[in-house]
């Protein structure tokens, strides 16, 4: 056992703040990381805040991780100290069930151990994530992080960049698909740039006039004004795949309206209740919604090495660890472009 | 021009009676068709009934034609008189889009042409369906009906069949798929047919434990009732497609959670605004809900092959053509097992 520095919350609602934790010893096949950096997801502020009223405290979040190997169990083989690796949303699961073996891990059958606020399969304790100067992983559970890949910006990729190439990878996103991308936030914005580098013709579809020239800026094609209720008309039929980002309750049916043929709308913002669908939107074109999960460990692999091959990084606000508590203030206004990353180096005894 | 006997509506809610009617000339390519029988649809009754406020009267409802070529335009290759033919529910698209192009003539992108209350593309007189004792129909629109098949019990398949019939082939169900036909009418007794004999593992999901026998008897090799809690939760994860034949708003969440790793639940029932669908039951096991029109002409020819060759046959009650309203009336108790035929030679002068 060993200790280290992190961030943590103590109750719901109260700051995070300063606490010391205790990574276990080595197992034969675990890897030691000294983080770097860690990326900032919504879903950090939603446990902290224990808006799912599952939250075990003290929790230490994040689960975008990039950093340098500085310890090894005996039998890891993949990895050696200095490595640039990655740890993303799992560290571990149960390794014999149909997902696992097609490597789709979050889908395990018998539940993926989350890397904060889960429990260890082996002594139960609770997780402990990425807002620490370091963790310990089953090597099973840890990514290469490419040499052309910048390290500051690559944690956001672990999870909000997977949670968007998963589906563009699953329905063959490719040259000449006509993709629309829906919100562009953190997962937007990666999505219209990934989707750009597979050589998709890229709309973002936006109530926000302001967002045309960002949306332009990430290298979309096109802008289409949901609230131009003329251009949705005129758009209707026109996309192969919309990419729906949007993180609440929303109407989905002036979007179906715009599928072509076989088109498909993949949500991966909104997991609550949707308003109601209508079936006819569905029948015409034989359009379909789906939901869709962060990809397993060798899709998060063949991201990083798809967006160190084609240049893709998300844009990012660096902070220090101290500035998270202002961190999520901004994000529950919406006011990050397009992700906060922590700079672990600030975290100091 | 010549004239022939149907049973048409008048006015929404007067019942059918006799009516004389025109058919047109032959042009080159129409083949003259004398209907032996003529499945009941209960599209039929909503048209006849002008309960989407669209019915232009009179109305001769029919769009599961059966009988035999009594003449054939000059141009026409492909049929002579004395062939045993079908039309299902359409009669003409603009043949150059790419929906036509790839046959998928209902998602036709200039609207495609219905059997009957649609208006030809030529001299945009109103089209008169099956409920007569000939059919005027361009030989593309007009399907073969193999020697192997009972042509009393081959209308149902021109749309129910064909209803159900492209969902399952474009989901590629076949060995080993673990199927479920939710709702076990017209549309669910042919889904169970044709899913057992593409070799899925067939269970019927229903609130009904009466139609537990039905459901075996139909080659079900398991029934779920949707009322046990117990068996629901049981069944968790466990389809890889459920076929939904409900033809109403109803509750998809419970089914949704039946469906296994990328599972997918198909409506070909619910053409209304749905309950709201949990967006979490999707991301879990990245499900999808998708709708489904009719498949094109290609396909519905595939279908009229596959059960002459699987000797499957919707299971019919043959009526007579003045039995019509009194047919209505029990469709709208569910009162048919599964599908009623007219025998058109009960349609006399």
């Amino acid at each position: 056992m060993s200790q280290c520095l992190s961030y943590a919350a103590s109750a719901a609602r109260a700051p995070l703040a300063p606490l010391r934790i205790d990574r276990r010893e080595l197992r034969a096949d675990d890897v030691a990381i000294e983080i770097a950096y860690c990326g900032v997801c919504h879903t950090d502020l939603h446990y902290a805040h224990n808006d799912w009223n599952n939250t075990l405290f003290p929790c230490v979040p994040g689960h975008e991780i990039v950093g340098l190997v500085s310890a090894v169990g005996p039998a890891v083989s993949r990895y050696k100290v200095g490595d640039r690796v990655a740890v993303g949303c799992l560290v571990d699961s149960c390794q014999h069930c149909a997902a696992c073996e097609a490597s789709e891990e979050p889908h395990c059958e018998h539940g993926a151990t989350p890397t904060y606020n889960g429990r260890d399969r082996q002594n139960g304790e609770v997780t402990l994530g990425g807002y620490s100067q370091n963790i310990v992983v089953s090597e099973r559970f840890v990514l290469r992080v490419p040499e052309a890949l910048d390290m500051r910006f690559t944690g956001p990729l672990l999870c909000a960049g997977i949670t968007v190439w998963t589906p563009l990878r699953e329905h063959g996103v490719g040259q000449g698909s006509r993709v629309a991308v829906l919100g562009l936030g953190g997962l937007g914005h990666l999505a219209v740039k990934l989707a750009v580098a597979l050589g998709a013709e890229v709309t973002v579809i936006t109530s926000s006039p302001g967002k045309a020239d960002d949306a332009r800026a990430l290298g979309a094609h096109d802008v289409l004004l949901s609230s131009d209720a003329q251009a949705m008309k005129t758009a209707a039929n026109r996309f192969d795949f919309i990419l729906d980002t949007i993180p609440r309750q929303h109407n989905l049916n002036p979007y179906l309206m715009l599928l072509g043929r076989h088109g498909k709308l993949v949500l991966v913002g909104a997991l609550e209740p949707l308003e109601p669908i209508h079936g006819a939107l569905l029948a015409r074109n034989n359009r379909s919604i789906s939901g869709s999960l962060v990809g397993g460990l060798a899709q998060t692999q063949e991201l990083l090495d798809f967006c160190a091959e084609h240049e893709v990084l998300p844009q990012c606000e660096l902070i220090a660890m101290e500035d998270i508590n202002a961190a999520f203030e901004r994000m529950e206004r919406n006011d990050v472009k397009y992700r906060f990353v922590i700079d672990m180096a600030s975290l100091r005894d």
